[in-house]
């Protein structure tokens, strides 16, 4: 590959993105100056944060600008240093974004050991959808044992991990999927108790057969209908945890849901929390988070599922997909070979 | 006085409750029989919370049955007493409810000594209005020096005590109330650095004006267009603690309040934590309240104001007024002179 290839924002999009959104550009491998990296990236990571990133509206993080490079968390290889800290042939974490190649000062880049995970869990499991199951529920939704957790997008990177930590945890895991397939997978892969099928319209009857003794803890990543079937079977003292509301990530206007004229005397006379976070809120945890979890992936306690998508070039329908729920699993783009 | 006299729910109100949904009635003095003492009724204390005890919907207590005593707590003299704990002259905390005498086996009551405060003080800001600021505040709302913290019904039993625990703190208090005297003296008296009148059309800008640098707690206790104008003013991380929804207990429908449809995308965006509570769910920090409240009172630090109604009989009247805002501090009855 003489050449590198990055995609930008074309335009920001109303609704629903649309191709003509994203554009690739191809340019020069750039140089690496003084103290600085050349970076190659192996494994692009795809989240659904990123549709907020691609528009303007107030948020917890500036937008992409237009004409920019798309935002993202990649595992790339270091290829050329003039950095001290770094040499050719370190693997390493980084927010490359949407390209195969970024220069970097070297701040902000963790190396990652390929000894001890596939290095593609960097951004999965052992990254920063993990660390947001794993802060969400430990320290926000503090499940008990004996008692429920639901969450949706069970089969994803942060729900999948969700369900499998309240197991751990001894409560019972209650998932929420699209589709047979993914929900099979979720109960018998993941071993949740339960998962459902977001499609089915007796979604609220078969959540609340689902959850005879209520729910205690709903670790919020979509919204939506979701939402409104885990609503009425809160019990006193529930958490909310909410870090995604994907299923409005899309929404061109505020529309009042069913719930609303209820929530508020809800969170009364139940007692509810509902508390919103980013990962990066919980940045002490890193070394818990860590230790902990590599700990079960290597026991087998918790397992993951990857969606891979080859060449950055599919980026752009990959992450359509994945805002609709096409993807099984983590997904992940391969942008490069392990070793070029 | 040779007969006892109680005020029970003759009728569950639809909206906004009316004299015919209470009665009084009188009967003979109880007799204490063996281990009861015989209460009689000093001062009755009433709460926008036992607008919700006279509906039958789901809630953290049981509703008042149709027929029976209204609920509440009362300072009491004990004038009989076949109970070894009590003594004929004590002074206690009870929940005697809405009349003028009360049998009890001795559980649940505490004794007041005359000698450290006012003995009404016990059902206001030395007693669950007190500690209700108390732990929402500090132990939900935890506001940090030059934080600012927003509070209405700041002339009220619970707001004032908000906001003056608020300037202990550190923090900036902003008060709502109705009306410029209730403002002023909320001001004057209470020390809070501003307060606004809700009927103000102009609320939301005033409000705004107020808090440069945005709101980072907001003490629920109302709920209505107070809320409409605090929510667009939360900074990242705000708090709102929820112990009260003074403004919807009337309410017969629900009805979609305008924020409901960017209520789930602020918390998320802003990482907001809204927890209701109700002051039992503290009850571990009874003691820590206690002795930081009682000094704060003795030093002068947190005032109070009382408005005492004279005369079981008017009980109706002043709890449907409470509830419109027309009581001018802690609503207190006095049903009996402090000695018999």
């Amino acid at each position: 590959m003489s050449q590198a290839k990055r995609i930008v924002l074309a335009a920001r999009p109303v609704g629903e993105p649309k191709p003509s959104d994203f554009r690739l550009e191809e340019h020069a491998i750039p140089t690496p100056g003084a103290g600085e990296v050349l970076l190659r990236t192996i494994w692009l990571s795809l989240d659904p944060y990123m549709r907020g990133r691609m528009s303007d509206g107030p948020s917890y993080a500036q937008p992409v600008p237009v004409g920019g490079v798309m935002e993202a968390g990649t595992v790339c290889e270091v290829v050329a240093s003039n950095n001290p800290g770094f040499k050719a042939g370190d693997i390493v974490l980084a927010r490359a974004g949407w390209q195969t190649h970024a220069i970097s000062d070297g701040k902000g880049l963790a190396k990652v050991d390929p000894k001890l995970a596939p290095i593609s869990t960097a951004v999965g499991v052992l990254g920063m959808p993990g660390m947001t199951a794993y802060t969400g529920l430990l320290d926000i939704g503090q499940p008990k044992p004996g008692e429920t957790v639901v969450v949706a997008a069970a089969s994803g990177a942060v729900g999948s991990a969700v369900g499998q930590i309240a197991k751990i945890k001894g409560a019972r895991a209650i998932g929420i999927a699209g589709g047979k397939d993914k929900c099979d997978y979720v109960k018998n892969e993941f071993g949740f108790d339960d998962c459902l099928d977001h499609r089915d319209p007796d979604l609220a009857a078969k959540l609340k057969a689902a959850c005879p003794k209520g729910i205690d803890v709903y670790f919020e990543n979509v919204g939506g209908p979701v939402f409104e079937a885990v609503f009425p079977l809160f019990n006193a003292f529930a958490r909310m945890p909410v870090c995604g509301l994907i299923a409005h990530y899309n929404d061109t206007q505020s529309v009042a849901p069913k719930w609303a004229g209820a929530l508020m005397r809800n969170v009364l006379t139940k007692r509810l929390t509902i508390r919103g976070f980013i990962v990066s809120d919980f940045a002490s945890r890193h070394g818990d988070f860590l230790k902990d979890m590599s700990a079960w992936v290597r026991d087998g306690k918790v397992k993951y599922k990857e969606h891979v998508t080859e060449g950055l070039e599919n980026a752009p329908d990959a992450f359509m997909g994945l805002l609709k729920g096409a993807n099984f699993g983590k997904q992940l783009v391969r942008v490069g070979p392990d070793k070029a």
